[in-house]
């Protein structure tokens, strides 16, 4: 599946500046551990299946605050712009189920550093050739983790898990997600302060 | 209870650059409402009767993780510094209080700003008179989001409140420090990015 944008893996991406081992020291901070990779994997297939209706709240959560729809609307007319949109929905379904996969390799660790300057200033809107706003505001990169687990929860619930395994994907989720937002947000960050 | 270099409501305290109207956003995006402030509110009382044995736990988790006790080192010697750990502790607990009381006005914006300044180099070590590293760096600040009220869950839940409410008093809490944590990392993120 051709995925416009989606570099993963290749040449294009350039290294990232965290290394592995400093990632390696990340994980600890958030307690993640290999008892998070396999819950992960085991959220994959729950997840794969349902895709398209987890990507359904969360555009629908961003679509109902102006302030976070911003980011992808032409900022000389307010309009919403469709196919930048549609863009990167179909990278997003792809992080879904790259998240679940857990290949924390050197190669997704480049690929977060992409991620994250496509969100910055950087490189925003240049993957698309979008002509939207310069850049997704900091403020709320680490607040959505929060509605992007909380909502995943009851996919994560819905194809018959035992409470406290869906307890444990779910806490899974929230910290890749936080170790993952942390990568993004090198771009944003003062030099020498991550 | 005078708590050295808690200055919270006093006119040493700059004026946040963040608004109470930006704030208002940054909740909408953690999906943080009234009914999180009702639920913080719930759980003063539980937390304000554990406020040491939580510290201890948390104390412990950073003394057993070196890359992050290394901020409360001396750079030189590698030794921990007993009385900034001391001071900062009771801050710490103070922090816990002021978290679950959800004031979560001007004065309390204003204090949340100093405190990332007295995490970032623009005032680490300042208010103590410490001789420890320049920097707590970026990216533990939010993976301790995950340590932190993961930790605190078992004190909400010693109670006697019902699971729904613990689940309920613990979703606050995180969402409360997903957006303070975010106020703390102002003084990191470069300028005009926040």
């Amino acid at each position: 599946m051709n995925i416009p944008g989606y570099t993963h893996g290749t040449p294009e991406v350039a290294r990232s500046p965290v290394t592995l081992a400093d990632f390696d020291r990340m994980k600890q901070s958030v307690l993640f551990g290999d008892d998070d990779i396999a819950w992960l994997r085991r959220s994959h297939d729950i997840v794969a299946d349902q895709v398209e209706p987890i990507l359904d709240v969360w555009y629908g959560f961003v679509g109902a605050n102006a302030h976070l729809l911003a980011s992808f609307t032409d900022p000389k007319t307010g309009a919403p712009l469709g196919e930048y949109l549609a863009a990167v929905r179909r990278r997003f379904g792809r992080w879904i189920l790259d998240t679940s996969r857990a290949q924390y390799d050197q190669a997704w660790l480049d690929y977060q550093h992409e991620i994250g300057r496509r969100h910055h200033r950087t490189a925003k809107n240049l993957t698309d050739g979008a002509t939207s706003t310069a850049i997704v505001p900091f403020r709320d990169l680490f607040a959505l983790v929060f509605p992007i687990t909380f909502t995943l929860r009851p996919f994560l619930a819905s194809r018959g898990a035992a409470p406290e395994e869906v307890d444990a994907m779910y806490a899974a989720w929230v910290k890749s997600c936080l170790l993952q937002v942390t990568l993004w947000a090198h771009p944003y960050v003062k030099d020498g302060d991550f």
